[in-house]
């Protein structure tokens, strides 16, 4: 088998976006779409073609603006609350409603509360009234030929009023830019295939086409999502010269590196000139901006999180560019970052952080740098830059920070870093319910990485679940020695069920801890100093159990999930974990021990507002049952406050 | 005809909103719809219905997260630069790709670029590697059963890429909040109905539920616009009996006040419960609010700025509380007002205002106030609130500013106040074309109180026309007069016919200002001050004629348009203005004089950044050429510079 090498270049960001617009002039820039027509009720959100004029005044009458009589002004003189004039109905005074049209020869409308009804034709005024009192002239709000709206103005609500208003029941608007989205790879499964069976080791569902069709709708455009091409440079470039014929705009996901069999790069060479392959950036590092058939054509890496990074970095200002708009700005502010974070010299690195006020301070939290992250994107408030001349940013330095989130909703997040569960994520779920504005962001650090957050003052709240081996008690014996000086409630959130994870049917029988000597067993450990480890030496040691005897107890597995993946793929025949990861992949669960998980909490948040919803969740009886049908957890002390309340029920 | 009379109410607008959520509560407070299951390409922008678990684990295996070779890692130990390790293809070493499973036994991979390939079946590496290095875990981004979203989160294309990742296809999202939008009123024709013919007076275009619609779209609800109904409770009544049923908010626009032909109380006490029947505001004082059928029933008023405030202050609210989340606060900001402001104690005043920094202040100047001014809706950038318990704002007072704008495009607004003319909006128009972020907000206040906004430092630019009437100049005298500390650029945008609108084919022969002395001629005049009875008065002088040979000299009108509408409505036989009134109102138009029009813009702006799309607006030959063809202009002086440069043409 032969294997192609990597050939991507180096090129610097700014360097880059020169290179490709240098291409695009070369081909006489971007060509703009054309208008259309719609109808009003469909042109909210679209931008104007040209300035529309009014076809219509308005009002295009003399109209009346109150309830009342039309009159002369002139008739009314002299007329006051001691000597009140007497006017004709029908020849001095006619009754009008508003909007009516003024009748001729009259000038000024009295409102009806000041008019004395004295017989069938005489009515009474108390006071004389200017000429135009209460009339709406002719083109008062639009005089027709006058300018509506201007060219490229983003149509709101209120200008579809103004355009109907001017006489218009339809607007000329310019087109949506057509963005071709082709997927690209033999192993994709489309999600609506991917629902219907059970996907097999190596196939992927494709989900980067239905991201990016999102975004580019979101910034005006309109994108096709074709149907994924296999692995095959002919199918590639009938595609995609196909997209450049129809299309405003061609995206390709993936086959944008140099492998075997990326094929990107070389098609767009042979149907244009590819102006960069490969931008210092990371992630996104094999990126390909090409110019094809006169378009853009781009080519945006496989990992979630680099599409995501260059579809934000070179996709989005060309749509809007395309609609004859600058790209908003989006905000930016300035934040502390919670942690070390190590960048290589000579790229730009784009990191996802999560955000939130905890004291006066803004705390940027670094979420994982995998490419292949997803949840990264979800849980991501904003993105911090670090420039390709810096190697890094210190714990508690200032970054700048991209925001990727209204400004206001970072501002009612409650921080919580420390040991992850399940519980956590379906408090983070009710709250919103019962506190729609609320938020919860969670960093999953382990329990002691969240007192040591709690202790920095990054964090409202750590989950924690730290067992003290000498005494056998949960958590307090940490934070005394970690947090001497800073009062922190303790608050019980649930005990949780850890057990053996046994291949499904539990054919070797396991029972009990003991168990773990029996000939034959190959056991998979946690490593040292996880909650889940501690706990298994503590059990062992109260059952005057050796770790001598137990087979594979050297074997260590970092999170429950890997536990779960060796027992499944029979490289192990038993582990210890949550019910959780049992379930995930569909093993048994063997029940063997309680754990408490508690929330740290400094008291100085814990009463404040912002933790108000918390407190009502945790009281709320629809939380407490939701956790309790997570199975493995006993809810029986939610929301008890104190490390003494109670131990783990045995 | 017997006239009823009003009886709305006054209640305060807090105390509006409490009745109306005791009325609410009385039936159990809102009920929020259910959820409905969508796709995920169609999710966008929707709520969650509950919280997602995720279904499949991401990746489902272990993957290969680099191309190269699959190793054990065990089996590189020891290799270094000085001393290579060599493996064999097939049983040490197996050729991946990104995202191949990693195959039985291997559990790390060593990138392509680091192997090197000896022969058909031996390569040697350099360095050794660490178990999972380049290999991404099963379950790495996310395991199955783990929550991707919660509940009530706003899907993102980013989070559709997660649900899809995790093997959802579909997605329950709350279903939108259907709202039926019923217009009422005898004297409404639809914009597609105007639109085929011309209007009766008397007749209004219904788009007042064209604008209430895109608003409860834009907000997240579903609305329906019911036809029109005409002025008859029974038939108002059935609408609205049927609509309640059918969604979860009636709106219905207008009838809300209390006139002989209002039937919108009365038919939502007849269905339900009227809570309130007359808010303390300004604008929009007839508004209801009202339960029936267990449902929100609100009784909008019919002018528009009334509907879209009262729209603001009750709908927005709704909408969102039927989505289950908290309508987002917009953001205020400080501004300094640029004109005194008297509002009526005990009333909640709500005024738009244009907003603009020029220099470091942001200046708000109010718009016009009328309740029927669509265009005040489309102009404002902001809505200034004037509590009930004071009697106005004071020129250079702070007030706050909720915004209805981008603080961006506020802060890349010029800011044009004085004379308006259409050219000015044909530069607003073609400068957007050529700098997409800049803006022009321009307020008609008279080429005088154009000169008096710079003085105040309100303005980067006014618009003027000002004839000194002794030395025929025009501007500079004025400006000299009024601005003697400031160095004001005048720079020439146009020269302007000003001349008779006549009726259609000018049956009386008009052709030079000595006709106006003919007998049987009735005039229409402008008022003193303006520029155009300057400029009569200026050519009168000169052609030696008398005002009192003039019949109708005296009728003051006080805008162009005006003096077209006497003139179109046979009142006048003649008049004096521009050629656009003539057009708008479809009379004929005879030029006798060209006035000069300029821009007087103080240096400072007409340097800075801020201004160069104007420069290079003032500049460009299409701009020029579109003003040509309005008709009635001379742009042959077209941006020079400096007040000497030419005399208006003869």
């Amino acid at each position: 088998m032969t294997r192609r090498r990597y050939y991507l270049e180096d090129v610097a960001l700014d360097e880059a976006i020169r290179r490709f617009e240098t291409a695009l002039e070369r081909v006489g820039g971007l060509r703009l779409p054309l208008a259309e027509v719609v109808a009003l009720a469909e042109a909210c959100g679209r931008l104007t073609a040209g300035p529309v004029w009014a076809a219509l005044s308005s009002p295009h009458y003399h109209a009346a603006a109150m309830d009342g009589i039309a009159v002369r002004a002139a008739d009314t003189l002299g007329a006051t609350e001691s000597q009140p004039l007497q006017l004709t109905l029908g020849t001095q005074a006619i009754w009008v409603d508003t909007g009516d049209p003024m009748p001729p020869e009259t000038d000024a409308v009295i409102m009806a509360e000041h008019v004395q009804t004295l017989d069938e034709t005489t009515l009474e005024i108390a006071a004389s009234v200017a000429p135009w009192q209460h009339v709406r002239p002719l083109g008062e709000d639009l005089v027709a030929t006058e300018l509506v709206l201007p060219e490229g103005h983003l149509l709101r609500p209120v200008d579809l009023g103004a355009l109907a208003a001017a006489g218009h029941a339809t607007v000329a608007v310019r087109r949506r830019p057509r963005v071709a989205i082709i997927a690209t790879g033999t192993e994709l499964v489309t999600v609506e295939e991917a629902a219907k069976r059970t996907l097999e080791p190596g196939e992927i569902i494709e989900f980067n086409a239905l991201m990016l069709a999102g975004m580019v709708n979101e910034w005006g455009g309109e994108a096709t999502r074709l149907p994924p091409v296999p692995d095959r440079k002919d199918l590639l470039r009938a595609t995609v010269a196909e997209a450049l014929d129809t299309h405003d705009l061609v995206v390709v996901n993936a086959g944008s590196s140099a492998g075997s069999e990326d094929y990107t790069a070389t098609v767009f060479g042979e149907l244009g000139e590819v102006a960069v392959h490969g931008v210092a950036i990371r992630p996104g590092h094999p990126a390909i901006l090409a110019v094809a058939n006169g378009k853009p054509a781009l080519g945006l890496p496989g990992y979630p999180v680099s599409a995501a990074l260059t579809a934000e970095l070179f996709l989005r200002p060309l749509v809007y560019r395309l609609q004859g708009m600058v790209a908003p700005k989006r905000p930016v502010i300035e934040a502390t970052m919670s942690r070390k974070l190590l960048s290589p010299l000579g790229e730009d690195e784009f990191v996802r952080v999560a955000l939130g006020r905890v004291d006066d301070r803004l705390i940027a939290t670094p979420l994982s740098r995998g490419a292949g992250l997803v949840m990264s994107l979800v849980r991501a408030d904003g993105i911090a830059h670090i420039p390709r001349f810096a190697e890094g940013v210190h714990a508690g330095a200032s970054v700048n920070v991209t925001l990727l989130r209204d400004a206001a909703e970072i501002e009612g997040t409650l921080v919580a870093i420390g040991s992850h569960d399940l519980a956590l994520d379906l408090l983070a779920s009710h709250m919103r319910r019962l506190a729609p504005g609320t938020r919860l962001s969670s960093a999953n650090v382990g329990s002691l990485g969240g007192l040591l957050a709690l202790k920095r003052r990054d964090a409202h709240l750590a989950g924690t679940h730290l067992l003290d081996e000498a005494t056998g008690i949960y958590n307090s014996p940490f934070i005394e020695r970690l947090l001497p000086d800073e009062e922190i409630v303790l608050v019980h959130l649930a005990y949780r069920e850890q057990g053996f994870l046994v291949p499904r049917g539990n054919p070797q029988g396991f029972a009990e801890l003991r168990d773990l000597a029996r000939p034959g067993v190959r056991f998979a450990n946690r490593q040292k100093g996880s909650g889940t480890r501690v706990l298994l030496d503590y059990h062992l040691n109260r059952a005057g159990l050796s770790s001598d005897q137990i087979i594979g107890y050297e074997r260590e597995e970092f999170t429950h999930m890997a536990v779960a993946a060796a027992v499944m793929s029979a490289s192990a025949s038993v582990g210890l974990g949550i019910l959780a990861a049992a379930r995930a992949l569909g093993l048994d669960f063997v029940p063997l021990f309680s754990e408490r998980y508690d929330l740290a909490i400094p008291r100085r948040h814990w009463q404040s507002p912002l933790l108000e919803p918390l407190r009502r969740t945790l009281a709320d009886p629809a939380y407490q049952a939701a956790v309790a049908a997570l199975g493995g957890y006993d809810v029986r002390h939610m929301g008890v406050v104190g490390p003494k309340h109670a131990p783990p029920p045995a």
